[in-house]
């Protein structure tokens, strides 16, 4: 698939539904998508590649001062106190002098790092593997698809395509690709041509995508301009390759995986979700770290790893809290 | 360490203090506690334990049917939509057929499965490594030890230790030990003589110890009971072995780790978390689901397997939400 | 109406629904229900019931000990800390000694004293006037009969009427109604005849009806079982009166209003709800302090006054937490 | 008092603490400030003047579109629904057609219309009355003087200063004064002289001054720039008369109260909330919709009216949530 005229976006969905679907792949009752092409053969392959020890977290702090806006209700993690260190000094009525503390959290489950659910996103009103969204995702949230079904898939064979590195900008750290800067299929494969057979991707593996952009959040100490407005990431272009290559999930160092804006005249949400989530029911990761994998695997030339990244089993979630664990 | 007479509580506290306390040894500013044990060569021995790719989520689900009573403000998480099916069916006011749904939670970090971080207990208002409770974990969270900084250390041999299927009551499923049943340095040994060789627990380990607990309620189908009162789990005299053997974790499938009530007179609140937390600066997980995993050990006579623990980084938690996998 | 024998539920609630369906009767639009009986004349005669300035508020603290048990997800208020006093003792960074503390709540908005918004319950999936409940209340809350529309209305003539006193025992302080014990017309119209001309109620007014089951709390100092179980309220068979008299609230210092458990035969839910949001459109307000007032009251023989009892205008809410005020 | 030279704001400070500081006034467990100025007869003089029934309510609507940015963790209001309509629709397993739906709220205590808590802002360290700031509010919230201790007391005679149509632009709806400015004794003498003897504002009124900037909001639908930056109100030589004149109260239509930026030189936070709240104990209300309000008292010439402005007790709350009713 070519990337479409700018503006011909009901051609370019309708062409994308009709190539990219994989409704009834895996029967009528799946709640898997393309976790499906995950099996403890991959695992043990994957596993295979994990020799030195050495770990990777690929997760964002969850804090006050994190990159979301308060756009449409969802802000940062707002993480408080129910007791402190200050109430078990003063007393807290408990003998032999025993204290404690503990705390709670509020937070979208999309406000850090995390995995898109398969309810997250609809094309048309329509779900992942053709339901209709309103019978999937009530006010008690995703009663077929919830994170809580897939949290433990998400052990598999990673590899980082480290696009930035490759054919970004490399006179700043580590690689940038600039805001707006579409990745295509083209992109991906020269960038696994560059990076030598550690960074072949095929059939269950884990892909991520680094552009280099949370590496500019990083060097100007800023989330500003990270949630919202520009951003490097895949071009719609790009879900040929996604699909075909059979992946079992897509992550990136971005907001929201897709090049922003995007590739249509506006006005247009996000056409590479609703064809990903909802058609090709491939998973998507966001603000995904990927700086400390990337420089080790520039170090050893090695883009491979076992990658664990299972979320937290919030049932009838839409969005998957994670922490992932990339081991070389 | 022998169990001490029921009631000699404090001399007990001030014996276990100056036994199997840690501070200082892995320097002043350690936020590590036991994790230091791990290092890349004990994660490269774990991952040379998992061969088959097969996986086990040690974690219960989160939702508001969880185990908490909501004493002391520690309730069940609450998962709600901002936008659900509904919406999107009945129009966002997206273009294009585009449809979308998000949700937030709002929960205890120690809700669920979880660790316990170091700023969770005091021992006379002193936390772990010896600094004024009062100093480290303030109305902003654990500003010295929170949880985000030992998120990714969690990756390492794990060991079960399925004391209820060894030493407990064999004619319920999996085996159970009864509620108040104090596991002893003893019990351990048995446990780890009679599931052989790959059962040895030691330096850097994370020991998962099953006492059925868990396994009552699954068959009963409520948590009654299961979050207050009396339960299975380890002695105070266990600390010994705790200590002794410089495991980097351990974890149970109980609320609380220790044997409630403790073997103490009352009033007394968590005599094992008093000294392990702040003094050995030992991490206890909670509410570990080790149902699978125990059968999958007992099917195949090996109990040692890679695990990956890694709880969510949210800055200054003093209990870490996790999903925890087992790979074998 | 008369009770009918208990069991027949679904005669009782369809005669009830015939007798006192109030839907259309302030126009297909209608977001106010009976809050239509108060206008500007309502409100002038019950401002000057009020001379000597006494002010009784009727709320319940909203904190981490209120009544709720967590049951289905309605917990107590959880109120923390941004900052406290501690941080800004500490320094927060601002100049010439400013400092300053900030705080969050999260809590059920019927967690405490509150009006049930015409959006809370429901006839056979119907709601207020005859709308379809889930054209009504969606994920983003209630919009068509949200309490922000209501907010401001609850300004009446407030009439006490001390059931408790007059009916109860009176050996214990106040006078109280056992558990159990339903209300009906004929104790009504005795504790008003009881109570004197100034206890009269009708048009418009906001009836306060006290079983004194709070002040049996407050005795003993727990909540234990004020919200479930067994409370005195309000008979089914009073819907009569509830609908003939017009007035425009009802409220109680009970969990529920109605009497539990309710006088059909199990399993039941709450009948006389059924009845008075849906088809009455009468608002319900629960867990009013009445003991104060009441004795005022007593001592002064004077039983009513004007009630200020204005919600928090939350958008789309189906409860509206309230501090009522009542002004003799 | 006049305006020092801007920039020398440590001097101003000095004398402002010399001159308006009432600590010790009330005796030394005082927890109401200048609330002491109301008692009974105030109440029953202000109760006079409501006549004709005419209710405003103040407060602006509590949601996800709300004026607040999230800075520093303070974001709007997250309303969302336990269960909606369409789970009532779908079935929730209640007997004899019932359905209901329950919400709960995620929000910081001062997200929209409220009254500052004399715990929410210190000077040196140092709350209300001179206690230390860390001795008042902790964790737990403010132990002393938290609101649910004044919540009823906001019952008294109101005053409308409307400055925004005497003084600003009336060329805009209602008169608007341009962000910025710095509203002087002067300029609320002369509003009261304008507005006649109606309007004058002594012991125990609460005073409302209206600036017309939510009102410009109001006009451009949307609060941009509301919560930061530049805003119209109180001078901080305004102190002299807000201490002199004894008032128990003062509320704006703004998001602070006092003019924005401050008057002095950068950088400097709140320089009359640091006097006002601890060293004269006044209470400040921010965030009041005084539009209808003032239309009606320019209409009808009278500025005074019945105010009952009682916040949500949330026991240890540094702010309370409001919706006050201004009744004529």
């Amino acid at each position: 698939m070519s990337l479409p005229t700018a503006g011909a976006i009901e051609d370019a969905l309708a062409e994308a539904r009709r190539k990219y679907r994989n409704w009834g792949r895996w029967g009528p009752d799946d709640a898997l998508g393309t976790l499906n092409y995950v099996d403890d053969a991959k695992r043990a392959s994957a596993l295979a590649l994990a020799r030195a020890g050495r770990v990777f977290s690929l997760a964002i702090e969850l804090n006050r001062d994190g990159p979301r806006s308060g756009d449409r209700g969802r802000g940062n993690p707002i993480h408080t106190m129910l007791d402190s260190g200050l109430e078990a000094a003063a007393g807290q009525g408990f003998p032999h002098g025993f204290g404690d503390a503990d705390d709670v959290v509020f937070m979208p489950l999309r406000a850090g790092t995390h995995w898109d659910g398969l309810g997250h996103v609809y094309d048309n009103a329509v779900a992942w593997n053709g339901r209709r969204c309103e019978d999937v995702v009530t006010s008690t949230g995703d009663q077929v698809t919830g994170v809580e079904r897939q949290a433990a898939r998400f052990v598999s064979r990673g590899v980082l395509l480290d696009v930035a590195r490759v054919i970004g900008d490399t006179a700043v750290g580590g690689g940038q690709l600039p805001d707006g800067f579409a990745i295509t299929e083209e992109h991906l494969r020269a960038t696994i041509a560059a990076q030598g057979p550690s960074a072949f991707a095929g059939r269950g593996d884990i892909v991520l995508i680094r552009t280099g952009q949370l590496a500019r959040c990083r060097q100007r100490g800023s989330w500003d301009g990270y949630a919202a407005g520009s951003a490097p990431g895949l071009s719609f272009a790009s879900l040929a390759w996604l699909y075909g290559s059979e992946i079992a999930a897509v992550a990136t160092d971005t907001f929201s995986v897709e090049v922003l804006p995007p590739e249509f005249d506006p006005p247009c949400r996000l056409p590479l979700h609703q064809i990903a989530i909802p058609n090709t029911g491939l998973f998507l990761g966001e603000m995904f770290d990927l700086d400390a994998l990337a420089a080790d695997c520039a170090a050893d030339g090695n883009y491979e790893f076992l990658l664990v990244a299972v979320g937290l089993p919030i049932t009838g979630g839409v969005g998957a809290p994670v922490n992932p664990i990339a081991i070389k």
